[in-house]
C-alpha cells in the first residue's frame, strides 16, 4: 500500500449527492487533502497546485463501494449449493464449513484467499461476519489489516440451534467475546471489531444479554440478521411469542441501535411496525440482493425504504451471494426491484440507476461516518475504473459508461483503488 | 481456428443426458471422430489408439453453450438504458441504435466487436438477429464464418409500428429477404439464414404470408418473439381479436413450426393453448432470464415447460440481456425460479443445477440436432474450463466445480475451444 495522502486525481468524477442525484464532473479534479475530499474542481484551485496530481485520462472516477454485509468463512464454498432455502442451507452446507475455522491453519488458507479476493474488489469498506473462533477470527482481521480496506469484523456468537462443534455455553461465549474485544481493540489500523450475535434463533436470552453488557462497556457496533425468511420469522415468533416483531427480539435486550450503530442484513419482510422501530433506533438496513434470490428468500421493499429515509445500503452476503462484487449487487438491486414491481406491487417503481449506486457507495457508506462520496470532508475512498476494453462501436456518455460498469465490470476493469487517500494498488 | 477431427481430450468430462441426469466421468478421454463424439471412455479403445490425445488436466470438459436468442446489432448498447419496459425500450434505444446499421462501415465495426466477444464466450451455437438491412446482415454472417461458431442469423423484418427509418413495405421486404436468401445460402461453412420477422405487432399481414412463402420455398427456419410483455399480448390481440393465443398470429400465416424448425424467445405468459399448440408444432422455447429482468417482463414457469416435455433452452437475448455468457444465463435461470417459487406459485420447485445446466447445452442444441451432449454421434462441441485461478481452500468434488464455475466464471476460465472437432483458440 502506497501512502499517498495529498494527491488530486483527474478523471470523470461520478458520485452520489444523495439517492436521486447522481453528480458527474467530468475531466475534472478529484482533490485529497489528508485523507479526505477537499472537492471536485474543473481547474486546480491554487492552494492544492502543490500536490501530486494522477491523470486517469478517460477513466472513471467513482466512491470506493461499501459492503455492508458478508461472511468471510463462507467465501471457500460460494458458487456452490446454490439450490436450498435459508435453514437447510445453514444446517447442510454453512455449519460444517464454519466449523473448519477451529484449524487455525485451515482459516490463515482460506482467509488469505478471502482477503486477496476483497483487495482486488471495487470495495474499500466491509462489515464482515467471521466464526465462533476467536484465533481464526484474529487471523482474519490480521489478513484484513494488510489489505488496506477499512472494515469491521466480528467474532460471531451463538449458543443455541446449531451443531454441537459450533456451540457456545452462553458464558463461554460472551468471556471469549470479552477477551477477544481487549486483543484486538485499538490494535489495529483499518480494523474494528463488532458485536455480532448471529440471529435470533441461534442465541439465548442470557447470551443476547451478555452481548448487550458487552457493547454498553465497549461501545461497539452490531450486525446481525432480520426478516430474511418467512420460516425465519415463525419461528423467532414462536421464540418470542410477546414481541410484536423479529427486530423487537433484539430491542428487548437492547441490541437494536439503542446503544451504537447497528445493520441488520436483509429486512425483506419488515412490516410496519417493525420499520418504525428500525427508524426510530437508526439501525441500518444491509439489502443482500443476490442472496435474497440464491436462498429463495423474497425481494425486499428497498423503494418504500428510500422514501421513508431509512438508513440502507448493499450487502454480498457471501456466500449465499456468491459474488464479492457492489457494482454487480448494484445492478441486481435494480434487477429485483423490477421483478418487485412486476410480481409484488405495481405501486412502487423499480430502482432506478442513481438509487442503486447511491446504495452501494453513500448509503452504506454511512455506516462508516463520511464515507461514499467525494463532497468536501468525505473520507476519500475511491476507484478508478478503465472501461477501454470493453469496445462499443460509437461514443457513450459518462453516464452511459458508468452503468456499464456497474453491469460488465470485474477486477478487470479497476485500474486503481484508494482508501483514505492512501492507494492500495 | 485449427482443423482437428479426429482427437481425444482427457479431463473432468460434463454431459446431460436428460434435464435430470448430468453425467459427470472424472479423468476419462472424449474420442472425437470426424467431428463427432464417438463416446466418453475411461480408457482409449484400441480402435482411437492412433488419435492425438489432449491432456487438460484437472480441467473441466463440457459441452459447447447454446444461444438460443440474441440480437447482434444490440451488443453496441449492452449494459445501458436499462431502466425501461419492453416497448418503450424498443422506441427510445433499440429502434434508433438498430438504424444506424444502414450505414455499412459501421455495421462492420460494430459486428467485428460482436463477433469477437463471442468467440471467447463459452458460446458454439447462436441463433442471432440482424437488423432489416440486407448489406450489414451479410457482413454479420461474413465476421460469424469467421469466428468458427456454428450459427443461424436473420435478416429481420418489419412493416409497421416501426420508425419510418426501420420500415419497409411488405413487398420490398419479401423481395429483399429473398435476394438475400440467395445471396447467403450454401455461402458459408458455418452460418445459415433463418427467416426472421421481428415480432407480431411489427410485421402486417402481407407481410407475415410473404415470409411463410419464403420459408416453403426454401425450408428455412423462423426466430421470433412470443408471450414477452402482458402490454405487447394486449397489442397482439387487439391486432388479432379472432386468435385465441398469440401464438395462433404465427400459426394463421404458416409460422409456428408447420414448415421448419420454429424458435420463440421468452413465452413468458403462455396459456394452456399456446402450450398445446407450441407441443404440438414442436417449436422450441428460448428462455431469456436475464432479459426478463432487466425488461421487467417477469418469469417463465420453466418448471413446467420441462415437465410437459416442450423443447425450450436459453438465451441471452442481448441486449436486453447485458451479458454473452450462457452459464450466467443457466444461473440465472436457477434464481429466476426461486423468485417464481417464492412469489408467485409453490407448487412448482425451483430448477436444479441439472436442469438449468440441460437448458443451456442440450436443450437448446437440439434446435441444430445433434448438439448439446457427448453421447455417442453428438457433434463434438467442447469448452474447457480451467478453474486454477479461483481458489479454494479444500479439495471440491467435480459437480461442485461445475456449479462454481456455472457461477462464477468469465471468458478467462475458457481454455480451449471446439465446435465440430475443430478448435477454435
Amino acid at each position: 500500500m502506497r501512502k499517498v495522502e495529498n494527491v488530486i486525481l483527474k478523471g470523470n468524477i461520478c458520485y452520489s449527492q444523495d439517492s436521486k442525484n447522481l453528480i458527474i464532473e467530468e475531466n475534472s479534479f478529484l482533490v485529497c487533502e489528508d485523507g479526505k475530499s477537499a472537492g471536485v474542481f474543473r481547474e486546480i484551485p491554487e492552494k492544492y497546485c502543490d500536490f501530486e496530481v494522477r491523470d486517469y485520462g478517460e477513466c472513471l472516477i467513482v466512491p470506493g463501494c461499501v459492503d455492508l454485509h458478508l461472511h468471510a468463512p463462507q467465501f471457500a464454498f460460494r458458487g456452490f449449493a446454490m439450490d436450498l432455502e435459508l435453514l437447510e442451507w445453514l444446517d447442510t452446507v454453512t455449519f460444517p464449513e464454519e466449523a473448519r475455522f477451529s484449524d487455525l491453519e485451515y482459516a490463515n488458507r482460506a482467509y488469505q484467499m478471502f482477503a486477496d479476493t476483497m483487495k482486488k474488489s471495487a470495495t474499500t469498506r466491509a462489515v464482515i461476519f467471521g466464526t465462533i473462533h476467536t484465533e481464526a477470527t484474529i487471523c482474519l482481521m490480521d489478513w484484513m489489516e494488510a489489505t488496506g480496506l477499512k472494515t469491521y469484523v466480528g467474532k460471531v456468537n451463538m449458543d443455541q440451534n446449531c451443531p454441537e462443534m459450533l456451540r457456545e455455553s452462553s458464558g463461554k461465549s460472551v468471556e471469549a467475546t470479552k477477551r477477544w474485544i481487549s486483543r484486538v481493540e485499538g490494535a489495529y489500523q483499518n480494523v474494528k471489531p463488532i458485536l455480532t450475535p448471529r440471529f435470533i434463533p441461534s442465541c439465548s436470552g442470557q447470551l443476547l444479554e451478555g452481548i448487550a453488557d458487552l457493547q454498553r462497556q465497549y461501545h461497539l457496533p452490531v450486525q446481525s440478521h432480520l426478516s430474511e425468511n418467512p420460516n425465519e420469522i415463525s419461528w423467532v415468533h414462536e421464540l418470542y411469542p410477546d414481541t410484536q416483531c423479529y427486530g423487537e427480539a433484539y430491542e428487548k435486550y437492547g441490541l437494536f441501535g439503542e446503544n451504537g450503530n447497528t445493520v441488520m442484513a436483509h429486512c425483506i419482510y419488515s412490516d410496519e411496525k417493525e420499520l418504525e422501530l428500525m427508524k426510530k433506533r437508526g439501525v441500518w438496513i444491509a439489502h443482500c440482493p443476490q442472496s435474497n434470490m440464491n436462498l429463495s428468500s423474497g425481494i425486499a421493499p428497498v423503494r418504500t425504504y428510500l422514501e421513508r429515509g431509512m438508513k440502507i445500503g448493499l450487502g454480498t452476503d457471501m456466500a449465499a451471494g456468491f459474488s464479492e462484487s457492489i457494482f454487480r449487487a448494484m445492478g441486481e438491486a435494480v434487477q429485483m426491484s423490477k421483478m418487485r414491481w412486476r410480481l409484488v406491487d405495481q405501486s412502487q417503481p423499480p430502482l432506478k440507476l442513481e438509487e442503486a449506486f447511491f446504495l452501494g457507495t453513500k448509503g452504506g457508506g454511512s455506516f462508516f461516518g463520511k464515507v461514499g462520496s467525494f463532497e468536501k470532508g468525505y473520507e476519500m475512498d475511491a476507484i478508478v475504473l478503465n472501461d477501454a476494453k470493453l469496445p462499443y462501436p460509437h461514443a457513450l456518455s459518462v453516464r452511459q459508461r458508468l452503468e456499464r460498469m456497474i453491469y460488465l465490470s470485474d477486477d478487470r476493469h479497476i485500474q486503481a483503488k484508494y482508501v483514505c487517500g492512501s492507494q492500495i494498488f
